[in-house]
Order: C-alpha cells, then sequence, then structure tokens
C-alpha cells in the first residue's frame, strides 16, 4: 500500500513539495526497449507549465526534466530506450519564492488542506501549499508522457468544455482548436468568452471552475477488468485524485440517469472487421469496466481555484477567527491546467490496463 | 494486484457467479475482538435482497449468509467474535433458472458486458450475466456490514435523490422516510411519483436511471490521505465499482465547477471543540482527500437497466445481426437496489482508511 | 496488502481454521481457458492428506474440494475451463474432534504460536491451533495444482533429503522412488532407515525434523525480477512462510559461503540452441534474482513437531507455570507432508512470475 | 505491484544504476514528526561505504546523502522531523570510472546476472552491472537509518560470523568488537585469521563468501503476522533481496531439522511482567510468524564475490567461448559490506510490521 503511488504494473511513485529543493517521480514498471528522451518528456511538460499566458500562474517555472535512470543507449539504435528498471524523473524548483507564504503559516485558507494536513500530520510544509499543491501534478506529466509511449495507436487528447459555467459549442468541437488558445477549447468562440470572463474574474479577485474532457481513440476491445479493476473505476480514481476535481462521469455520465434503457443503450450492428459497430457511444468506451473499442470518454469538474484576493472567514491554527485572502501567484481557474493532467492521467491509467491485459488475458503461454 | 479485492488494510475479495453454486466474500483485515454476528450481516443483505418490492427483480433468493471462518467466541462475553482472521462469507444461489438465459448465450445484449467479456475472456458463464451480474453485490453487502462495526460512532445512510429525471426536494429531505418506501427516498412525495412513472416504465418494457446519494455522518477530521490514497478518490473508485455506474460527484460536484471561488470556498468559524467549525459543507466533507470532520457526501449517477423487452439492434458472436431484448427476471430501476451497495462501499472505504490513520499517522509509538 | 493472500498476478487468498466449519482459498488472476477438474486438484490433494500412512497423523479428512466458482464448461470442448474471474475452492472440515483440545485452551504449547497469537489478537480458535494450524496448507496444494496448470513444460517435484538427521546418498537420487514409500524419498535405503528411526521416535513421543528439496525444470532462463521481486526472494518467502519451516537455501545455499569464488561460479560454454550451456547449477537456477534456464532447486529446513508427548515446562494465560504435553494426533515429522506444500509454493511462485514476465518484459506491444 | 519497492506500510522504492548520474530511494508511509536529519543517514552509509579498508573495494565513493523532500522544520523543536509526506534521497555517483567495465559489455561474467538480464529485457546498462550491482544496497541502508528511527527501544546489529569457513568463537562473541575490526567481526581472534586468509585470497585473484547474522533486540511480542505476512518470511524475502545471498535462516535454522522435538522447544517460566519468560531461543524470537518477545535471530549465506581475476569459462552475448576475469576495483568478500546492509533489512522489516500492528491488531478504536 502506498498513498504516493498509482497504478499497478505501470506504477509511479511521486514525491516532493511546491517549495521544497525539488519534486520527482519514478515510474516502475515501463517495459525495455521504449525509446524515449528527455525532450519528448519536456514537450508534455512545456503544455502544463505555468506563466504561458495571463490566465495561469505567473510563477516562473522552467520545469526542467531530468531522466536519472531506467534510460540507456540501445545496442542497435544508439538512441536511449527504457531498460526496464526505474525511471527517476527529477524537476528542480526555482522559481520558489517562500516569502510570499509565510504569513498564511497558520491561518486555514478555506477551500485548501491546510486544516486537514494539520489536523491529520501535526506538521506540514507549509510554503504554497506543501505536497497538497497541484505543483506535484508536474510529475504525472512527466509520467504520462512516458506512458503515451507504450500504448502505440492511441490517441489521448484533452479540452476544456466548461468555464466558469459556459459551456462549448458541441457543433463547434475541433480538437484541432485546442491548440491555438490559451484554454484548450475546441471551441474558438468559447475562448473568446472564457478570455473577456476571466479577465473579469481576474480582476475582481475571485476564480471559476471548469470541466475538462478527456478521450482516448484507438483502444482495442477487451482492455480493464472486472470486478474492482474497471477500466472506468480506475479513471475515476485517476480523474479524483488531480487537485480541486469533484465530479467524474464516463460517456453520457449523469445524463444516463435521466434517459431511458432504449435511448441509453448503444445498438450494435455487424463491423467491417467482423467485430460489432456501434451506432452510438453512450457508455463512453466501457462496458461492465472492459473497454469496447469505442473512444473512451471521461470528463471531471474542477473547482475554482480556492487561492482567491476575496477574503473569507476562517481561523488559525489556535483557533483565532479572521478572514483569509490569498495573495501569492494562482492561477483564476487551476482547471486550464488540469487537461494535459488529465490527459496523463488517461494515459497511466491506459497503460496499468495494457500491461494487465497482456498478463491475465488471452490464450495459455 | 487483484482484479477481485477491494480495500487495502480492510479488504475483500469476492467471487462468484450470478447462477454458480454461490458467491462469497473473503474480509481479510478485520481488527479482531469486534462483535459479529450472522443476524447482523443478514439484516443488512435484507435491505438489498430482490423480490421485495414489484419495483424490484422477482428472482427469489433468500440470500442467507454464512460465517465460515474468522469468527470464535469471546472467553469473557461467550458471543461471536472476530479474531482477526480473515472471515469467509458464503451465500448460496437458489433460485437460479438458468434457462431463462440459454436462448442469448450466444447474442451481446446491448448496455452489458456480453460482447466485452468475450473479447477479454474467450469464455463467459453467460448464465445471468455470470461475473458481470450484479449478483456480486450482495458480497460487499455483506462485508459492509462487517466494516460499519469498526466505524464506532460513524452513521452511513443512503438514499434514491431522483429517479428517471425525477428529483427530490430538498426541503422534504428526511432520513427516516428512507425506510418508509420501496424506493429508500427521503421524500415520500416523490416516492409516490417515482411508483407511478415506475409502474408505467415496467409496463412499457423500459427501464429508468437514478441518482444516489450516500452521506457518512461522525467521521472524524483527518481521515483519508494524499496524494494517490485520497478519501473523495477512493469514494469514486468504490462507486464508479457498482454495475451500471456512470458518474460520482463530491460534496457539491459538478455544480462547483458553475460557482465561484468566494461562493465554493466553506467559510470557518472557531468552534466549541477548539477545531474550525464549517459554515457549509460544499467540499462534501473532504479537503485534499482527507475528511474535515463534516459529514462526507457522495453521490452516483446509475444508468437505466440494459435489460429490457424493448428489442434494440445488436449481433451475435458470430457476426449475425439480431434484435436482442431480455425477458428474464430484472429490476426496472437498478439504481433503488444500488442504495444500500451504495452504503456498504461507504463503510469499506471508511474502514479501510480508519486502518490507515491507525497506521501511518499521529505521533510516535 | 493482505496476510492471508500469497501472490501478486496470480494470486491466492486462504482463509479458514483447523477445527472450524470448512477452510479455502480464491485464487485470483489465473488467466481463461485454462482446463481444469476437482479431480485433478484432489489428485495433488490426496498426496498431502493425513492418515495415509503410520508416519503421518491419524486424523481422517477427506479434503474433499469443491469448486464453487471461476469455471465453466468451454463452448469448444465442453470441458470445464477456467473463465478468468475468481475460482472458490472449499474443503469441509469432516473429523474435527474438538474435544482432544479442550484442555490446552489456557496452556501455551512450546513451540507453537498460541502465546504470541494470544499477545497479538487477544482472542483466538483455540481448537486444533486454529489459524495457525499446518491444515491451512491443505489449501495451498489446491491452488498449487492450479497454478501447474499454466506452466506448461514444466515440471515441479519435492522430495525429503532429510530426517531426523539421516541425509538420503545423493549418488541413489531417483525421483520415481519418491512415490514408493511414505516418506517421499528419493533413495529408498533412506527410507527404510527413516521408517524405523521414526516409529522410534514415535514411540517414545517425541518428534524429528527434515529437510525438504524442490526441484522446478523446464523453467525457461528470464523468469523473476530484480529488485524485490527476486525468484529467489519469492521462493524464500514462499518456503518459509511454510509452518515450521526455519531455514530456506537456494542452490548450494550455505555451502556458496563456504568455497572460493572461482569453485562457486558455474562455467558456461556455447549450447546448441545458442544460449549458454551452465556446466554446473551452484546457482540453483537464478542469477540476479532471474531464472538462467537450469533447474531452480531450493530446500528447507522443517523444525519438530512441537506437539509432543514428552512434557516441556511452559506457563498458562494466567501466568501459571505447567508442563505441556500434546495428546491429540500429530504428524511426529511434519516434514513428511511438507513435500507437497513445497511443491505447491514452487508452482505458486512461478506462475506469479510467468504472468509478470508476460505483463513487463520483452518487446513493444 | 512493484519489483523494485519493499514493505507495504513502510514502503521503500529504489532506483538508479552503479554507473548512472545517481541513485536513490524514496521512502513512503512513514509517520510524521520523527526527528531525523542528513547526518544520521550518513552515519549509517558511512559504515557500508566502499575504500574504507583494503578489504573492500577502491571504488571511492563520499556517498554523500541529499534529503530532497518529505523533511520539514517542526514548530517547536525547530529541528527537522518528517511530515508524513514521500522522503526522497538522492546519493549520486562520482567515481564511475566507466572505461573499467567497457570490454565485458558483450561477455556474460559467470555467477553475474549479465546474461539474465540480457534474456530478460534485450537491453541492460552493462557499466558495473548496472541495477544488478549491489551499489543499489546504499540506498537500502540510507532508508533503514530512517526505519531505524520509528523502532524506539530496538537495537538492531549485525555482525559477520563466518568468512571463507572460518566460523567465530562464540564463546568470545562480543557485539562491542565489531566496530573494532574491517569485518564487523565480533570475535577479535577471527577478525585477525580473517584478515591473514583474505589477504591471501585477495592476492590469488580470489573471493570468499561469507555468513552474516542480524539480532534485534527489544522487539515486543506480538509483531508480525500470519499466514504470508509472517515476520520470518519477511526477513527470509529480505535478505535473500540482497545481492549474493543464497540461504537464509532464522534462530537455529537448519540445525532445528537435525534436533529432537524436546530439545527444540523452547521452555517457557513465568516472568516478573506476567509474560512468559522463555528459557532459550532456538525459535529466533519468532512462532507462527509473530514475535515473542525475544531477540529476533536471522543469518544469511553470501556466495564468494562473482567478480574475480581467476578466468572462468563462459560465452559472449553472441555464442562465442571465451575466458572471463574482471579487473575492475571488486571486494574479495562482499559479506563484509553486507552487514550494515542485512541490519537496515531488518530495520525496514520491523518498521512495516510496526505499522501493520498498529492497523489490525488491538482493540477496537
Amino acid at each position: 500500500m502506498s498513498h504516493n503511488s498509482f497504478g499497478q504494473l505501470f506504477r509511479i511513485t511521486t514525491w516532493g513539495e511546491s517549495h521544497g529543493k525539488a519534486i520527482g517521480c519514478v515510474v516502475d514498471g515501463c517495459p525495455p526497449g521504449i525509446p524515449i528522451t528527455e525532450a519528448e518528456i519536456q514537450a508534455e511538460l512545456d503544455r502544463r507549465r505555468p506563466g504561458q499566458s495571463r490566465f495561469t500562474t505567473q510563477r516562473q517555472e522552467p520545469d526542467q526534466v531530468k531522466i536519472l535512470s531506467g534510460v540507456f543507449e540501445d545496442d542497435r539504435t544508439g538512441g536511449p530506450v527504457t531498460t526496464g528498471t526505474p525511471i527517476s524523473l527529477l524537476i528542480e524548483n526555482v522559481d520558489q519564492r517562500s516569502r510570499d507564504y509565510s504569513e498564511i503559516r497558520d491561518r486555514y485558507r478555506p477551500g485548501h488542506a491546510d486544516y486537514t494536513y494539520d489536523v491529520k500530520y501535526g506538521v506540514r510544509d507549509y510554503r504554497g501549499g506543501g505536497r497538497s499543491s497541484a505543483r506535484e501534478t508536474a510529475t504525472r506529466v512527466a509520467a504520462g508522457a512516458i506512458a503515451r509511449k507504450i500504448l502505440p495507436g492511441v490517441s489521448i487528447r484533452g479540452a476544456l468544455v466548461e468555464l466558469g459555467g459556459i459551456a462549448i459549442d458541441r457543433d463547434r468541437f475541433d480538437w484541432a482548436e485546442t491548440a491555438n488558445n490559451p484554454f484548450f477549447s475546441p471551441d474558438a468562440e468559447a475562448a473568446e468568452k472564457w478570455a473577456a470572463h476571466l479577465d473579469e474574474i481576474r480582476k475582481s479577485g475571485s476564480s471559476v471552475g471548469a470541466i475538462v474532457e478527456v478521450v482516448a481513440e484507438g483502444v482495442p476491445a477487451g482492455i480493464g477488468a472486472p470486478i474492482y479493476g474497471k477500466l472506468d473505476q480506475d479513471l475515476a480514481s485517476a480523474m479524483m485524485s488531480i487537485n480541486a476535481v469533484k465530479g467524474v462521469e464516463i460517456g453520457n455520465g449523469f445524463e444516463a440517469a435521466r434517459i431511458r434503457g432504449e435511448e441509453n443503450a448503444d445498438p450494435m450492428r455487424a463491423g467491417n472487421d467482423g467485430r460489432p459497430r456501434f451506432l452510438s457511444n453512450n457508455a463512453g468506451g466501457v462496458l461492465g469496466g472492459i473497454s469496447t473499442g469505442q473512444p473512451v470518454v471521461v470528463r471531471f469538474a474542477v473547482k475554482p481555484t480556492s487561492s482567491i484576493l476575496t477574503p473569507v472567514p476562517s481561523v488559525t491554527a489556535t483557533g483565532e477567527e479572521v478572514d483569509v485572502f490569498t495573495k501569492g501567484r494562482h492561477d483564476p481557474c487551476v482547471g486550464i491546467r488540469a487537461v494535459p493532467v488529465g490527459e496523463a492521467m488517461m494515459a497511466l491509467v491506459l497503460a496499468d490496463h495494457y500491461l494487465r491485459q497482456r498478463a491475465q488475458s488471452g490464450s495459455q503461454t
């Protein structure tokens, strides 16, 4: 049992605090012979990196990743490949500015984990939220970049589909568009509305929530496992483990509770490849915890950033009543940078289940 | 790694198929000295048992549980207590009627796991859905009855809060009412509407979905664990592992994505016990993956039963196109009997985290 | 984490007490499509069954195994095959005679777990040792019979190589002979000496220890895993988990500590199959935790039965000094029946590592 | 499942290759509030550090440890304490001299893991043995230093009790003496003999094996767990995971197989504290997998170093027959430096079981 590890066969163990010397991750169980470079991991990290637009925190972290182990030059290609031993990834913390946080050392920020960590552990690194900071998710993104490499033919993409209550127009959904705006929005018009809305929010010292959708295409049928290793169960666990996430749904999700059986069941017809062809995808690509071959679709709700300039009643560690507001540098909508994190978690869950599938199904060796 | 085990320190391993000889469960990690009787477990099972109203399946299963190990008479009290060794629970399958299912042996029922099991395993017990049947959840309820016993002072209650798109009125929410109607509805008026609606649904050979809410009161602050053992993460995993569940949310859930930071943050004032008193509970009792001391609130969406009389296009195992409808005996709304299952999963998650808390937190031994 | 489960991907969870209603085992992770019958499992159980010669306990247990789940008729062959779901095995306790044990309820039998269970749990099923009885090993043998089925081409055989300090003559080692005497001795002459010696021991109310050797042939090179999943490490864990085992060695074991590097290193020459051919097997078939392709050889030491007629000073649960001797029915040498148990543990370890190998090594999918 | 993690609740994950950039370890599950400094960890590392006498490798590694996370200043004391979050430890590799190893890149060194890694992974970091090098054990010693801190009142000490077939005299056993000679010998006279013997061995380009004994005093009764989490089982696993170990025994170990039941059973008398007082300790402090309160005693056999100057027949990766001898810098007896490693593994196993004990035993919360 480990509270800082995720996955079973493709398994990450993360460590580090927001304002400590470094953060990092050990990726264990990656098969050998997978080509991987620091540059490939860096490319994913750069998508999540703070300070890239006025809509995310101005903390300047280069998030430069180093591979410390588990990768060696391949005899045949000369390029670096995984060796089957644990891959240690290190990201040094550079722009720490601990002074920003000293004054909230004893004040419980509402909506944050300050109080619960104190109750549980009795001691905590209060600088920037310490271990509870979303900074930890950088290591997930780094690990996710490796996970993607063992999912040949699988495309994992994420998008912001709602921000501050303003949803995208599904008819304008275009994956290509997600690279063109600072919100990972698949709908250019929504992105414009969000920009205006978020400017106003930011100026008023407030924050907003968002909904992220992650889709994996190319996942073959048969991935996942009953009863307690269901693919959708592990996705729910993965997404709910992301900071500030309060809800997760698969396929049509909560909408399924509101329609009839015959509307919800995805009809099948004979496919060209001898496998069933589904006529709809309410199931989100998972039935009985096992993939159907359709796109795997997950959405999660991110609450508004708790670090806001608006004062909220709170107490100190010694029980004094205070009003707390957070100066520091913060994302007015943490949901934005949660998009690459959600993609990474999808990749980690799928990589894990791909390895499980190799082990436990199919015919006898 | 086990796909049929749930929990880490309080851990269940379930086994059995819908129409096999029996189903059962091994509860491992239960502390010694806990008084427990078959009757106590039976009482919980009876709440989930089929055939108790016209709104659930007419399959007649007494669901009589036997304790085969792990419980012995206590020297002091003479009554049965746990011994710290694994508790084996057995429920024989009685009313199997396999013949109901023979004709769907090769037909993939839409919305069911028939196809995905076939792809994954190449062989399956097709009778009544075999391992993928919700019958497995009986063993969860049995185990949950034991889990409740190691949560002194914790009250775990579930309710159906929406059925077929018809929600309860929150102002009429009354836990006592859940025992007075066949829907576990906390709102008597909603129960009446649901009865009428479900009669119509049942007659038309259709089915509807539902939303279940489970609340745990009395959970002290400090239960749960960052980063990948978050209490809400484990609850999401637990609920999503229940058959037909498509969405999970904690506290205000998806609603959090639509309000501002200052609306969402739960303000705190100084409590009488020296601990913070929260003025609202949008967080659903969890911050940073750790309990706050407020009620832990989870909701999950259950899709409409896939076994319906209305024909849906499908294919056979050999690729022939067919229309499938399910005669058999089925719940028109599987969400109803999911209520005690949701309670059981809450109890299992909490029991597990109580034991984790004993091990890993607090001061040095 | 589970104290009653063994293995990672091929995983057993055992339950039950010596004199409870039944004992059993859940086998999780067995790949689908493996033909298996109760008769095949029974055949292995019969090798371990008590009461078959005057050298083992006279307790009469038919040890009749039932498969309750996880096996279903195969469409193609009609015969029973595994379905990939958990296999529940049940063995009822028949010849319980609890009265034999009532008088030692409060007396700590020296060399037994009576005292340590009491200290740890505060309550225990004292009948026949309860959970600490070697009766639990019957379920391992049953599970081992299934594990053998997923190891095609692997032969696992065990032998008693020393009893009461009398070792076999290695020059007379003959596997076939192990079926011809009640000791699993590969040396007929040693078996005769042991029979005479054990008759004397039994009459004097004493007991003796023994050394068991288990050899797996046909294990391909590459099975096992550094650093903490070493094949020899898992074998050491497996064998040490057997009741009364006090030592484990791989290959030449403790002898390796007494010879020089050039004597101990197994020289290699080019083999016909392009793979190295080892000229000796001091390593016992494992280097760096990974199999070499040579026979995997493990030996373990079993202490003399602690249940003896000779009185030994002890105390009661309330601190009174007493002399304890055990009437009941006991094996004068528990090492004998440990032979099939050792084989089963070898099979379980190998099956687990075969599945791990499928998952984590070799080239990219 | 992780092949690079050890322990359940007190859990380490190690990473790194002999000649990579660094090696390291993540310690997860350490309770909060434990005072720990880099200097304390360094003190243990220095005991294992190479190059300290002519009897160990001349590789010069300062083995300077850095704590990267999981430790923060305590409000009350100002000193560093654990925070309950993962502790990341880093040791940079300094004296790498990769050139020493280039010529054995394609030659399988007999007794080494070169061949088995190649078969399993198809690619490996051959420099200095890469991941299979005993250099990894430095990280165990570092983690063990933390584990010791959560075992108040427990003394863990190791000694070399046999080298090259020359055993210590038990009558001269003196723990204090282990600090006075380069062998961790508890017998000064044996140390002198070993020095002479090892000088001769070293000059002849050979190597010898050794036997290590580790004893934990002060472990209370009740630590450990049946059936597959036995204290002695986990110790066997721990010690067998150390490089070059071929055998493990608990208490009187293999000797138990050669004596009678009445000789082997440890008699008990009433102790002053109301608990039994054992008159001997053949059991090595463990009965039924649970500690008795007596010293926990484990011994393990270390094979002679496989890296020797004496040529041994072998093959290359391409099947060519060669004679292999290893120049480089090596320990003529790896058993010596295995002493602090054995202590560390004892500490890790005990720390893990202390936390398990907190979680799963004793009375209801």
